[in-house]
């Protein structure tokens, strides 16, 4: 098959002029604004005329479907409040270039709600089965309102039954600094990390800064400090370069400067492609909280657990992709984790999922400066092209 | 002479009425507030009672001034938002008492606004000379309402000369765990520590706390975390056990679990009775936050430093302290500093100034819970009657 770059290339463009930020190539698009909903209806505009059957679920994931059973691209077109051009749009865009250039049957998806006004893939959780409709609807955006409501929207054709697809393939911008420190342009995912996150609380004593001598305190934020500080040794054993950790959130009680902190509430989120050592990661943070609490005399108290287990990529698709990017790229490509979730994970749940990623000009994303350069976005469609020709021989 | 110790601690009860929180012996009497202006308008007739001429200046700053030369005691009688019935109170009260009690000239002031509605040590920073009254005018409390409207409940009566005053001396709660911790009943300070206050921002990089391998963060807590464990280090050969360091407020940017966090603003507060040695630990503070900057790739910035110098008790006044210590606890007294403010920092700009502190059972203050054994408030009393007879001999 061949893919035709500059059409790909106006497409993608011509999706960022829906909800343009007006800053650079930013864009705000959100899940069921008024600019998503516009940008769904081109899109399906475009759908039909590769030839695609659309249909759009209750939640408003978006389907351009293929005959008979087909191979599953796409993404999703929802952007974060201040998002770039291409988290999301690109899969989509790709997956769409894909299905009107090729000779064999490939289907193409927008997922709805992927960056999370409600939830955090909203829309792939309840078309893969792991939310239902009816809770997802009670999620509430920052403003306040339920997704039950924002929804209305959506023009509901009916479910889109998973079987008919064979497999599904992702296309992003790979969100992080890798590819762009290494040059290299291509990523094929092995694994999407699991991530593990609680809240963890010390409860100390709130004092006067000036009256109360060191050695009877019981500072909360020298808990905090102390934990972190250890945790890093205790961590180096068992950790891969991959495996990244993080206190994001801190918020210390009351927060004066002539006050030392009685309680200090953190986050405490690490992630990892192997599902045994998120867990003995768990471990040492556990037993290092109670230790330092303990050495402070001091309560500790974990939070809920927020846990998604490591998803492996099929080896299958993977193989595609790879033999792929060695033809196109010539060793300028490498197997990496994503560690950011994507709608895969979901889709995991339902057939074989694969991903690809290019790189992202100085690892940011998430912000209106996102950007790729577009000779990587081509090369990427290629390789994906590429996969999918190789999947059907 | 001899004072009355029901009926000084009748009085204390009779204060604590004005403004009572209904939680403990809490009270809610901040500076201008309709309780705390009823609380000097009871004082004021007290004053009248004892024999004394009152005045009110125009912070409201309330005097009960004797015939001719006189020492001055006092404190404040305004409170903490959510204050205890001793903080201030007590200095005024037993103020009081010794002034109706002595058969040589006492003069009794409480001060205005000490708790910091608007500044810190308000009324007795204007008095003093150390602030302008049109400046203090401007001050704002935390609903935006500026001192120089909250004043104008005040009688003013002029000002009142500070040269007529031979000497001040504050009674006041401990306000630490020292005397309580020690079974100790009285303290006699020997300085009141001086202060310095800055901010300190750490600059990183924000990014994906997923997608950004460890290597290439430039993660702005861990540079506080970082700052704050080499710290206490670096103090361990210039700091002594009375000397204090605090991080007690701390945010961080954008606050998120899942984001690395790309920029902390701290406080750094630090406290010692010796001038030398605030800037030995300056030196190592602005080093230090240097150090860790350019470790991890940061940019560090450091706001204004808000300083207070020691301040030492008079030789004259302490020496009456001590010995009336001494004949009347016995061997269950000591020499302190003073770790936090007080009025008498102000006024020593004006004349010699001393301080004694009695117990604050668990060193609880600015707090509803804050509390003194009755015998330990009366013993107190008795050791400041007995200096102030001395001081006449």
């Amino acid at each position: 098959m061949q893919v035709d770059g500059q059409r790909f290339l106006a497409d993608l463009h011509k999706l960022r002029s829906f909800g343009a930020s007006g800053v650079g190539k930013g864009v705000v698009r959100p899940a069921y604004s008024e600019a998503d909903s516009a940008a769904r209806v081109w899109l399906a505009a475009r759908m039909v005329e590769a030839g695609l059957r659309v249909e759009t679920d209750a939640m408003g994931n978006l389907f351009g479907l293929a005959e008979g059973p087909s191979l599953l691209l796409g993404s999703h077109s929802d952007s974060q409040p201040e998002g770039g051009w291409l988290d999301g749009a690109l899969g989509v865009i790709a997956a769409l270039e894909v299905a009107r250039s090729a000779d064999v049957p490939v289907s193409v998806v927008s997922f709805q709600d992927e960056e999370g006004r409600f939830g955090v893939t909203t829309g792939s959780a309840v078309w893969s089965g792991q939310l239902d409709l009816a809770e997802a609807d009670l999620l509430l955006d920052d403003s306040g309102i339920p997704l039950g409501q924002a929804r209305q929207v959506v023009n509901d054709t009916g479910n889109v039954d998973p079987a008919q697809f064979t497999g599904f393939i992702e296309m992003h911008i790979e969100q992080g600094p890798v590819l762009d420190t290494t040059a290299e342009q291509i990523g094929v995912v092995s694994d999407i990390v699991g991530i593990r996150d609680m809240k963890i609380t010390f409860q100390g004593q709130q004092n006067h800064a000036g009256t109360t001598p060191m050695h009877l305190r019981r500072d909360a934020f020298q808990a905090v400090s102390d934990f972190n500080h250890a945790l890093t040794e205790r961590f180096a054993n068992v950790v891969t370069p991959a495996t990244v950790w993080t206190i994001g959130h801190l918020s210390l009680h009351p927060n004066a400067s002539s006050i030392v902190p009685g309680k200090a509430v953190f986050s405490m989120q690490w992630r990892d492609g192997d599902a045994d050592r998120l867990g003995r990661m768990e471990q040492i943070i556990l037993t290092l909280a109670q230790e330092v609490a303990q050495a402070r005399g001091m309560e500790v108290s974990f939070g809920t657990m927020l846990g998604l287990e490591p998803v492996k990529m099929d080896a299958r698709l993977r193989q595609a992709l790879e033999s792929s990017a060695e033809t196109l790229a010539h060793g300028g490509w490498r197997v990496m984790p994503s560690g950011a979730l994507h709608d895969a994970t979901n889709v995991s749940q339902l057939m074989p999922v694969a991903m690809l990623f290019v790189p992202s000009i100085g690892g940011i994303s998430h912000a209106f400066q996102e950007d790729t350069a577009e000779a990587d976005l081509v090369l990427g469609l290629e390789v994906l092209a590429g996969a999918v020709a190789a999947l059907h021989r």
